[in-house]
């Protein structure tokens, strides 16, 4: 399969992707499109042209500020979008082709947030990145506590102040308690934080009461981004016992614009880790759930130098997206479309691909240095942290593109 | 100041109070409405009239599912709206009085969630309650925490499943640890549990990045509702370390339909408790902003008895709303209109005021007896546990009304 657009040959977002999101131009409102190479292509001017006429939709649902409403619509309908385009994009003589107003090119449009998110839930699912924080924070003997194994531990984060790449964030200020003493201080976090997380997007609802079996999880899985959870580890450590994350985190999360879609990372499955000792029955899963997608976080220095500090791995999380939902809603919890559920920083085996600078720079021993010769323990004011995403297998290609945040000094 | 509606004389829902909610019927949809006595005013058919013309909304404002678009107003306009509400019924030559429509028996409506809830947070601001809760399930002679003094404590919680008054809840199943084990087991929660906690609504909204001082924060604040936080006990304590309560609590919450405004609360206003250690200068603030609110917690029975098992008050906070508000956006976290922020659990000194089983019953040590005759260490299937709250001073009353939820045995 290939694409009479150029530009999609060699791209994260190849004829095999076809990722959705929402885009704005100087002439445009916020609408619903398809990325293909470096163009989008305008599904609201598509349909409003009629070709989505016998789909059953009317074109306001693709002219919304978020995409949850043509989410809403069920896979069978986004599904059938998706791969009309992809007939258009390898026809050269289809209305796209022939339509000079359906493409927009990305140099002009702003991507906003694709959907509107109810609720966000960050899970704890890589073992690695479990052992380490246990490691360092609690006992080294006994780094993952009792219950890791048995439940893919998450907790509620924020949803209002989950933003598109290309924000930029301030440092956060809060309480801290100094080493050794036991007054806390107000100050701008000295250990600014990123998280390698990726998330998926609620496609279908369950009504309060109803659990998600693993069976049935795949459907109410629409797609995945790329998710940087910010955080500020002195903030989070004085304020974390008992009741977990909060101020440390909910300042904000960075999240990539483009949502890939389960249908088009579905050639990268692989098997997930063998789960000792075994799950109880409602986690249990069959087939491969797992996704081999190359993860790189780098920190662009301000002089604009990419240095790459971590290449990380989709594939290693210990509990998969099935689990976390039939988990998630297995006390009846109810799911709407749009919620977003992370997954926990996203750690490798070896040194190299962990996936937060806590344990890149191991709580700040062992600093990491940077091309114009600066180190870094955390992340610095004026630094830029870019995380990128993408599946290869077999000459396809599908991608998340970036998401990207610089950080500015406290207000 | 009286009004011609007789049934407003005793009610929680007096002249003095008018709380918003959304109400439908059989022949109207969702819509705004405001308490008053066993009648609700219909501020749709009102301004669909012309009575608000002058005030610059259109009827379509109060004409929503939620009221998150009249709340957006702003408190200039809503206050006036409830000023000129109070002013038609004490006069019986108003146009309310005149305009048959314009009044709605209760006994006809049926009341839904008043907001759309972005994001909702639970604080644990009862400095009885983190005591008992401390004394139970860590160490009696430390009971309360390091942070607990310096940071009014809180976590992110589920905000689809928070639901109106009157909707029933299934019994949450999920992971427990039985006593003395080290294999969890997949089961109905055996020890649910409410929490008698009250809630403030967002009025106003602050950007990312920017924080709300205590100075300021009352203008964020647009009224209350009372908040029974469920809880499953067995499920929280197995989960809850180190990521915070999750699946213990998000099955479900449940709130009273009406808003109380802050105005009408203002007449109840007292001084909180001394805080010592002196908090950080951001969480100081002047004036009396603990509220003398009488709360209680009722289990119904099976037989139709109400037993009250909990007279609390909301007083008793340690922590008061612009102290909790101030520490939630200090890092810059933004807040958006119809945001819930909750207490905790409203606890008092003596036993017969703990705001929860867990703490009425000491972990189940100390059965309650019901006036038929059965014990209650939690709460059994087909309970409806029942709670109220109104403020009572020189012959004016302001109340919540309640909020009302049966627990139904597990699907």
């Amino acid at each position: 399969m290939q694409s009479w657009l150029k530009s999609a040959a060699n791209s994260d977002f190849s004829i095999h992707n076809l990722p959705f999101g929402i885009f704005s131009t100087a002439d445009l409102n916020p609408r619903a499109g398809i990325a293909i190479g470096d163009q989008i292509v305008d599904l609201c001017e598509m349909a409003q042209q009629g070709y989505f006429a016998d789909m059953g939709f009317d074109s306001w649902v693709v002219n919304q500020e978020t995409l949850n409403r043509f989410i809403g619509l069920g896979k069978r309908t986004t599904n059938a979008v998706r791969l009309r385009v992809q007939e258009w994009l390898c026809d050269e003589a289809s209305p796209l082709a022939k339509h000079a107003t359906g493409l927009v090119p990305m140099s002009q449009a702003k991507m906003h947030l694709p959907v509107r998110i109810g609720d966000y839930t960050d899970f704890y699912s890589s073992i690695e990145h479990a052992t380490n924080v246990g490691m360092m924070f609690r006992d080294p003997e006994n780094a993952l506590l009792p219950n890791w194994k048995h439940i893919p531990v998450g907790y509620h984060g924020r949803a209002s102040s989950i933003i598109p790449s290309g924000m930029p964030i301030h440092r956060p200020k809060g309480q801290v308690l100094p080493k050794g003493e036991t007054q806390p201080v107000y100050q701008p976090s000295a250990r600014l934080d990123f998280e390698l997380e990726m998330a998926f997007i609620i496609g279908k609802e369950n009504e309060l009461g109803e659990a998600v079996g693993t069976a049935d999880a795949e459907e109410y899985i629409f797609g995945m981004v790329l998710f940087n959870d910010w955080s500020a580890r002195d903030i989070q450590k004085w304020e974390y016992v008992p009741l977990g994350p909060f101020l440390g985190k909910n300042f904000a999360s960075s999240v990539s614009p483009w949502i890939v879609t389960m249908e088009a990372l579905a050639p990268f499955r692989v098997a997930g880790p063998k789960q000792e000792p075994a799950v109880l029955p409602y986690l249990e899963y069959e087939g491969e759930h797992n996704y081999d997608i190359n993860l790189s976080v780098i920190i662009e220095t301000p002089d604009g130098t990419e240095n790459v500090v971590s290449r990380s791995n989709y594939k290693y999380m210990y509990w998969n997206m099935l689990q976390q939902l039939a988990h998630h809603s297995v006390n009846g919890c109810n799911m709407r479309i749009g919620d977003m559920l992370a997954s926990g920083t996203i750690s490798g085996k070896d040194e190299s691909s962990y996936g937060s600078m806590l344990e890149l720079a191991w709580a700040g021993s062992k600093p990491l240095t940077m091309e114009d010769g600066s180190t870094r323990k955390f992340i610095h004011d004026n630094d830029t942290v870019i995380m990128r995403g993408h599946a290869e297998k077999d000459g396809i290609r599908v991608g998340f593109g970036e998401v990207r945040s610089k950080v500015l000094g406290a207000k």
